[in-house]
C-alpha cells in the first residue's frame, strides 16, 4: 500500500529501531526483563524522566493505558476524562472491563480539559452510591491534534492533588507534543505533577512496544503482577526494550516527531487558502483535521486511504507519519484540491 | 549471557524471522490486521489447520490462552486443567481475573490428563452453586514435557463433546510437539476434535507473537471485540503476520523444533548413565527434568542459569532451544558430570 | 424519624406483606427458590406478565438491573441510556464492575429517552475499537417522575429490534407508572416489546425483594448460576416470594401506588400557585421536583428530611410513598409556604 | 413441607426476630443504614466483638464472604482454603468472578486447614507468574461439622501475620460454634487475630441478612462503595439490624444453637450403635455426616428429604435447625433403622 494519511501506525518500523533489534539478537537473555538490556533501558527512563521514574515494558497503547488506569483506580473510583479520549472511544470498553472502574467524560471543544470541565466532575465525594473520582486522565497531544501547555498541565495536576487524585497523560504522540512544545519529556511530565504516562513509540517508528512510566514512586505497588494478569509481560523483553533505547538514545524520537509535524505543517500551508476546505483545529502536531465537501472526500478515497472523524459533519482526519516525504504532501494536496474544484 | 537451559524464549530470534520482518518494512499498511500481509498468513493458517480454521494473532501466550478461555467459557463456567498446566501456574491468575471463571485441577503422574481424571471433575451440572464445567485444557507439548498420543487427544475431546463441552489446546510448543509425533498439525488438532487452540511461536525462534486458533468455527462469534478488551490487538499487526508466515512457509518451525529435541535427546543421552542424575519423565521433546544432588545442581547454577521445578524434590529443568549446539550439550554434560562428582 | 419526604424507601413495609411473611413462616421450605412458594409466585407472574414470563428473584435494585444487563450484554457490549439513568448515577459503577460493559448516556430533558435520541449512540457497529451497542435501558417512571407512554415504549422496543439490541425496563416504580397510565403491567412491558424487566417492589411496601422478569424467552440462558455469582441468591427465598404474593394478589401494588400518586399531587395542588416554588416536571407519579430559594430549603430540612438533586440550580426531589397522608401533605404544604414567604 | 434435616435454611425464621421486624416497621427510617436502627446494632456488634469491630451488614453469605476477600485482595492475590469450604464449592466461582482472585485448595482430612497444610501453598511469593498468597479462609464450624479450638485458630492468625497475609472467618454457623466451643465470639475471633469475618444468623433463625465484620480496622478502607457496587447495600437496612439486635440482645443465637447442636447430638446418640451406619466425622455442632447402604438412603428419601454429601461413597449429610424437636430426631432415628435393617 501506498504511503498515505489513514495512521501514523500505517507506517513501518524507524530503519535505527530495526536495526537495534537485530543487534540485540545474540545469545541468550533472561526472560520477562530480567536482562541487561532492560536494565541499561531502564536507566534511560530515569535520564529522560529523572530518577523516581519507574518504566513497565508492555505491548500496545491499550495496554498501556489500562494498566495505569489499574495502578490509579480501583473499581469503585472513576477517570475524568474527555468525551473524546482514546481510552472512552477507542479501546472496546477495556478500562471498563479490565479495570471494572467508571470513566466520567467531559465534552471539550478541542480534545482537551481544563479544571473548570473536570469540575463539573468533582462531586459526591464520600457517597456510597456515586463512582468515587480518583484520576484524571489527558492525552497529549491530544485526539484531535491539539496541545496542552506546561502551565495547563499543571494545572490539572494541582486540581487533581487537591482532591488527592492523579493525573494520567495518555503520550501516545508524546514526542510530536514535546517537538511542538519544544521541551523535555520530563518538563512536560514529571516537573508538571503528572503521576503516570502512558508512553508510546509505535505511531513514531517503533515496531510494537509501549511502556507504563509511573513518576510518582507512590504508585508502584504489585504492578508487576497486575502486568502479567494483563497478559502485558513480554517473554523476549529485550526486543522491547532495545526498541525504546533506539528511540531514545540519540533523539530518534525528536527526528521522527519533528519531520512527521512538519509534513503536517506543509499540508497545512497546502490547503490554508483551499476555500472548499476548512481545517479545524490548530496544527500543532502530525495531523490535520478539516471539513470538505462529501462528494470530495469520497472523490479522494479513490486514491488515498484516510479515516472520516465525524461523518455527519464531513470532517476527516489526515495524519503525517515519520516516513511521509514532501513529495507525498504536495501530490496529495494537489489531489485535494484536485478533487473540491470538480 | 552464554547459551543456557534456561528456557526456550532465552534464546532470540530466528534469523529468516527477522528477514521477514525487514522484509515487510516497506510502505504503508493498514493497522490491526487489515492488511495483505495478514490476509496472506491467514490463508497459510487454513493450510496448516483446514479451511475452517481461523487465526488471531495476539501478543503473547497469556494473551492466546486467556482469550481462547473467554471464547470458551463465561464467567460461571469452569476448565478442567492439570494442576501443573500453565494457566494454572503460570499466568497470576488471568484467566480468573479476565474471564472470571473458575479452574478444576486434576493432578496428574506426567502432566497430562486422561479422561478418567477429567471424569473426576465432571459432576455438579445443573447446580447452581457449582462452576459448571466447559471447557478442558490440555498443553501439547506438557510443561513436563510429555506428549499426548492423538489417540489421547481424540478421546478427551469425545469426552468433552459428549458432555457439551470444548476442548483447548496450549501449543505453546506445538511444533516440538509435531515433530516428535511425526505428525502435521492438522493431524494433531483438527483432526482430533480440538475445538480452539493456542499456537506459539515464541519458544521456537519468533520475536514475539502468539496466536488463537479457532477450530471450531461455532466458537468464532465476537472474538475481535474481546481480543482488543484483552489489550491483544497489535496495531502494526504485519509485523506478527510475517513472523508466522516465516516460520510455517518453509517449514522453519519443523527445522527449529526437530533441532532443539535433538539436542534434548542427546542431552539425555549423555546423562542417563550418570547415577546421581534421574530423569524425571520420558525425554519427548525439547526438555529434560533431572533429579540430582542438591549441592551439584546449586554449584551448577554457578555456571549457568536455569530454573529449580521442584524444589523440595531436588528436581531441575533444563530447556533446549533452536539455537543450542552440540558442543554446548556436551559441556554442559561435562560440567554436571563434574559438579555431581565431586 | 416522622414520615417525610426523603424516598419512597424510607416508608416500612405494608402491613398485608408483613402479615404474608408471617404466613409463610411454618414448617420447612426448601431453600434457594426449589419451595412450593415460590412455584405459586412464579405462577402469578405469568399470570401479569404472560406466560412466557420468567421471574428471578433478588435482592434489590442495583441486583436487579446489573443481572439483566449481564443477561443481554457480554463486556463488549454497550447499553445505552439516559444520564440520569439509576444505572448510571446512582449504582457506584456496579455495570462496570460487575458486567465489564460499558454504558453510552445520553442527556434528555425529561429523563426520557427518545429514538432520535438513541440513535446518536447507535454507530460503530462491527468496529472492533468500539464498544457494540446491545442494549437500551429505561426507567419507568423515569427518576425524573416522568412517563414513557405505551407509544413510546413501543418506538424504543422496536428500534432495538431493529438494530437486534435488545430493551430493558428499570421498573423499580413500575406500579406507579401502571396506575398513572391506567394500564397493565403487560401492557406496559410484554406487550410494547421490552424484553427484560427490573421489577420493583421495595419503594411501594416490600420490606425488601426485588425481581428480574424475563419477557423475551431467548434471554433466559444461564440465568441462575450468573444470579448465584452475583451473590443475588437468597437461601429462604419463600420470604422474597410471599412478599410478591402479597403485593399482586390483590393489587396491593395498585392501591399502594395510587396512594403515593396521589399524595404527589395533592402536594403538586398545594404548591403549584406558590410563586417562589417552580415545580420541575410533570408530576406523573408519585415525585415532585421543585426549585425554591435556596435559604427555604435549608430552613425547611431543620424539620423535614429530603435531598437535594440539583444543588447549583437549588432544585429538591420531594417522595411520597404508601404511607403518606394527606395531613402530612398539608403540613408539609404548609412548611413550604412559611420558608418561601420569611 | 415437613421438617426434615435438608438444611438448617431450610427452616424459617425465629418468632424473637420476625417480631423485632414487626417491632421496627413504624414510622419512617433513612435508608441504607443511615438510620437508628443500625447505629444502634453497630454498638450492639462492638460489644461483641470489640471496640475497633466495624460491622457492614449484607444479604446473605456469598455476599460477606466475597465482600470479604475482595477487602482482603486485589485480583493478583490468592486465598489458600480447604478445598471443602464454601467459597470453593458453592458460591458457583463468586469469588473468581467478583473479585478475580485465585483460590489455592488445599485438600484436609475434616474439613480444617492446618499451619502445616497451608504452607504447602506459601510460595512465590515475588515472582510475578504467580499469585500471590494474600489470606487464609477458615470456616467455623467447619462445611463438615468439625471444629478449630481456640489455639488452632490463633496459629492460623500467627502464620498469616508472619506472612503478611490476613485470616478469614466464614462463620456462617458461628454461634453453633461459640456454643461448642462454650466461648464468646470474641474469644473465637478478634481474640485469636482474625481479620475479618462472614457472620451469619440465617441458618440459625434469622429471615435474611448476614454480615461483614472487620476485626482489624486497617481493612476498612473504601469498604462501603464495593458493598455497594456488589448489590450488597439494602435499602430498608432496618429490617436487616433488627434481625441482628433480636439474634444478639437476649442471647437468642446461643438459645438457638444450643438446641440444634443438642438436636444433633441426640440424633448421633440414636445412630452410634446401629451398624450399618457409620458416622464419618465427630458430631460436634448441628450437623451428622453418615454413611449407610446405597439402598437404604435412597429409601429414606421416600419420607425425607436431606442431600447426599459424597455419593460415590454413599455419604450424606443431615442437619438440625433451631426448629428441630426431639419427636422429630426419634421419629427420624426409627425411620434409618427401618431402612437399613430391610
Amino acid at each position: 500500500m501506498k504511503r498515505g494519511f489513514g495512521s501514523d501506525n500505517h507506517s513501518g518500523i524507524s530503519p535505527e529501531v530495526l536495526q537495534a533489534i537485530a543487534a540485540a539478537n545474540v545469545e541468550h537473555a533472561l526472560a520477562y526483563g530480567d536482562d541487561e538490556y532492560c536494565c541499561r533501558v531502564e536507566e534511560l527512563f530515569k535520564e529522560y524522566f529523572g530518577r523516581q521514574a519507574k518504566v513497565y515494558f508492555v505491548f500496545n497503547g491499550t495496554g498501556a493505558n489500562v494498566l495505569n488506569i489499574d495502578i490509579m483506580c480501583r473499581s469503585h473510583h472513576a477517570v475524568v476524562c474527555a468525551d473524546t479520549a482514546h481510552i472512552n472511544v477507542d479501546e472496546c470498553g477495556a478500562p471498563q472491563r479490565i479495570v471494572g472502574c467508571k470513566l466520567l467524560t467531559v465534552h471539550t471543544p478541542d480534545g482537551k480539559l481544563t479544571p473548570e470541565l473536570v469540575k463539573t466532575q468533582l462531586h459526591g465525594f464520600g457517597f456510597e452510591h456515586h463512582s468515587q473520582p480518583k484520576a484524571i486522565s489527558i492525552t497529549q497531544s491530544t485526539e484531535l491534534g491539539t496541545l496542552y501547555t506546561l502551565g495547563e498541565i499543571r494545572a490539572l495536576a494541582d486540581l487533581a492533588h487537591e482532591y488527592n487524585m492523579y493525573l494520567h497523560m495518555d503520550g501516545a504522540r508524546l514526542a510530536n507534543a514535546a517537538v511542538a512544545l519544544n521541551c523535555t519529556f520530563k518538563e512536560m511530565t514529571t516537573d508538571c505533577g503528572v503521576d503516570c504516562l502512558s508512553f508510546g513509540g509505535t505511531k513514531n517508528g517503533l515496531m510494537m512496544g509501549e511502556s507504563v512510566v509511573l513518576l510518582n514512586p507512590l504508585l508502584d505497588d504489585g504492578v508487576k503482577y497486575r502486568r502479567k494478569q494483563m497478559s502485558q509481560l513480554c517473554s523476549k523483553m529485550r526486543f522491547v526494550a532495545v526498541q525504546f533505547e533506539a528511540y531514545l538514545k540519540d533523539e530518534l524520537w525528536r527526528r521522527n516527531a519533528e519531520h512527521s509535524n512538519h509534513m503536517a505543517h506543509l499540508l497545512y500551508e497546502g490547503l490554508k487558502d483551499v476555500p472548499q476546505v476548512k481545517v479545524m483545529y490548530p496544527v500543532q502536531v502530525n495531523s490535520v483535521f478539516a471539513q470538505l465537501p462529501h462528494d470530495a472526500w469520497h472523490k479522494l478515497l479513490d486514491d488515498y486511504f484516510f479515516y472520516d472523524w465525524d461523518e455527519s459533519n464531513n470532517v476527516v482526519r489526515w495524519m503525517c507519519s515519520f516516513d511521509t516525504t514532501e513529495d507525498d504532501i504536495h501530490h496529495f494536496v494537489d489531489a485535494i484540491k484536485k478533487v473540491v474544484s470538480r
